[in-house]
């Protein structure tokens, strides 16, 4: 009998894990939230991942739950908890990935470096927030922001009225001081249940319209230090959140050489993908390993520089059949992934991955193959 | 919509197409001899390979048909062409994977190099064979072996006397020289329906007890000359044969230097597992890519050396889940490849990679992963 688990979420994430779980000979089972998702292939059940008798049944039949996003309500969550099934990430580490408030504050707690921040609940605290750092913040609504909805620089409270307006009483939104990064970075960790680590090297990623479009590992230029104090960033959350599985920490390099947290994901993430064929163990690999409490792969790059490119979806017209075969005749090097997705304009539906000994052919190779699905 | 391939059987090598296929967005469907078989993930259907209004029903909903095995009848694989249904690698190529009179006849006539070989209908012809190779030589039933078996060696024409009296009228045996052959190497290559060629390095395969067991790439001390005759041998029998998707051309090499085709198949083999992890386009990949008529990948080596080790079953009392943590444990760096199977002794249950810059370095990572599941 093979080890059975379970993934809540049918999207590209899930669908990633679906090759590693077949060479480790893992039964994999996806809750889909519909039929003809990414992760169709493994799908044994569609239902709502709110719901908790949907959840519940679906998790009777695996040994391991993990998820292809961080929206399980809470009350589910520990309600498996409770009914003894294996949840990973666990409620109390995806808590904080959940809400950035909290997320903001166990950080602190952890001292780990990241942008001045504040809990304010109403238009007069966010303008202190803004007069004492020059005048302009980043907002963002605690729970539910992704890829860049959910945020919004402003340099004046007003700005925020109509978010404050459905704030719920008790509540509040978040408040960063604008960072002036001078780019991105992003650490990828994996920890299992017995609290083994597995560090990625530090990597950098190139947002296009808040939009991660390129990534590239290792981050060009990082020293020793800075990688190191990356890797370190990201022990001290996998650690103190008490993270399972993969972990993805987004940061902020500035201009005078500090590292801050930007965002957290506990899953598989979009700045890892390169590791799929760029490291000794891909990051869908290690996920499954980790919440598995399997013992954890080799993170060693496979070549001296990876690099990831998003296909974007064009006109939904003209479907992924025949762009692909263009994608493959651009770059016989190009490592081609689908998410099984109709493309519309700006829509994630794959990406590009390759790796070799100098950047700037891999990443026109890998820009090439992707270009193709334009 | 999505392009579907069939794949005609449910083994090892129907599972491994699964990845590559969910990356490039083909819909994998495969006809499975059975419930529970490795491919069973992608099993749309259960049934008789030789039956032809089963094939027919399976090949209804797909775009192209290929094989897990080259087992399909000629009167089966015949009607699907004659249906307009793109059968890759079609019957005129898979005749001579299915008869080896029929492939050491076609290989005579292309000139190829191969072992001295005699159709023998009778126990006198044999004899005749024999008495001029030295006494000895290689008797095989030109239908259905595999593995070792199907294969005898003989110094009498007499030990062949049961195969004879099991041969129908008007057919025969094939009887090879017993080539003193210092080592046995692979040449893996892929070809399209469009005649576009790929080929792997030449790898040298090390067999215990007539199934194969580790096999390294490339193969050890080859020069320029023997690699390049191997890759032309390949390129001959793919073009020569009209092979489409990968074919695997099992060679001796002799102590003069001289390169001999031993066996053909035309699909993935066991000696291009090593390429999964090994290569930047691995053969499950480029098979689906050849028998689609996809642009075929590049086949360069990611590491100066890979290595695939086979695991052979142990005791099935103990299962797979328990033997996996072990060999993931024994190396960070090994990749495993499981194949959904019960373990009995000898059975092939799944096969480890490993790739870098050292070979020992690399067998030893490899060996001690596939060492945990004996």
């Amino acid at each position: 009998m093979a080890l059975r688990v379970g993934v809540i979420g049918g999207g590209q994430l899930a669908r990633m894990m679906i090759a590693p779980a077949v060479e480790l000979g893992i039964d994999i089972r996806v809750l889909a939230e519909d039929e003809g998702m990414s992760a169709q292939l493994a799908a044994t059940a569609v239902g709502d991942y709110r719901d908790l008798e949907t959840v519940r049944r679906f998790a009777a039949d695996v040994d391991v739950i993990t998820f292809d996003h961080e929206h399980v309500p809470q009350e589910v969550l520990r309600a498996l908890v409770a009914d003894g099934v294996r949840v990973h990430p666990g409620p109390d580490a995806l808590r904080f990935a959940q809400d950035k408030l909290d997320m903001r504050a166990r950080l602190t707690e952890l001292d780990v470096p990241q942008p001045d921040w504040a809990r304010v609940a109403d238009a007069a605290q966010l303008q202190a927030f803004l007069d004492a750092h020059g005048g302009r913040g980043v907002v963002k609504t605690p729970r539910g922001g992704y890829d860049g909805k959910g945020v919004r620089v402003v340099s004046d409270a007003a700005e925020a009225a109509d978010w404050f307006a459905d704030v719920p009483a008790g509540d509040a939104l978040l408040v960063e001081e604008l960072v002036p990064f001078v780019r991105e970075l992003a650490q990828q960790i994996a920890r299992r249940p017995s609290g083994e680590l597995a560090a990625y090297p530090v990597v950098e990623t190139v947002q296009k319209d808040g939009v991660c479009a390129e990534v590239i590992a290792p981050a060009p230029g990082v020293d020793a230090e800075h990688a190191a104090q990356a890797e370190r960033i990201g022990r001290v959350i996998a650690d103190g959140l008490g993270v399972t599985g993969m972990l993805a920490v987004e940061l902020f390099q500035t201009a005078d050489g500090r590292i801050l947290v930007n965002e957290l994901a506990m899953r598989p993430h979009n700045s890892g993908h390169w590791s799929q064929d760029g490291a000794v163990t891909g990051q869908f690999e290690q996920h499954l390993r980790a919440v598995a409490d399997l013992p954890l792969g080799e993170t060693t790059p496979l070549k001296d520089w990876s690099v990831m490119i998003n296909i974007l979806g064009g006109p939904a017209e003209a479907g992924m059949l025949d762009r692909v075969p263009a994608a493959l005749a651009a770059s016989p090097h190009a490592k081609v992934h689908t998410y099984g997705k109709t493309p519309r304009p700006g829509r994630k539906v794959g990406h590009v991955n390759a790796a070799g000994a100098d950047l700037d052919t891999v990443l026109s190779q890998a820009r090439a193959s992707a270009a193709a699905f334009a």
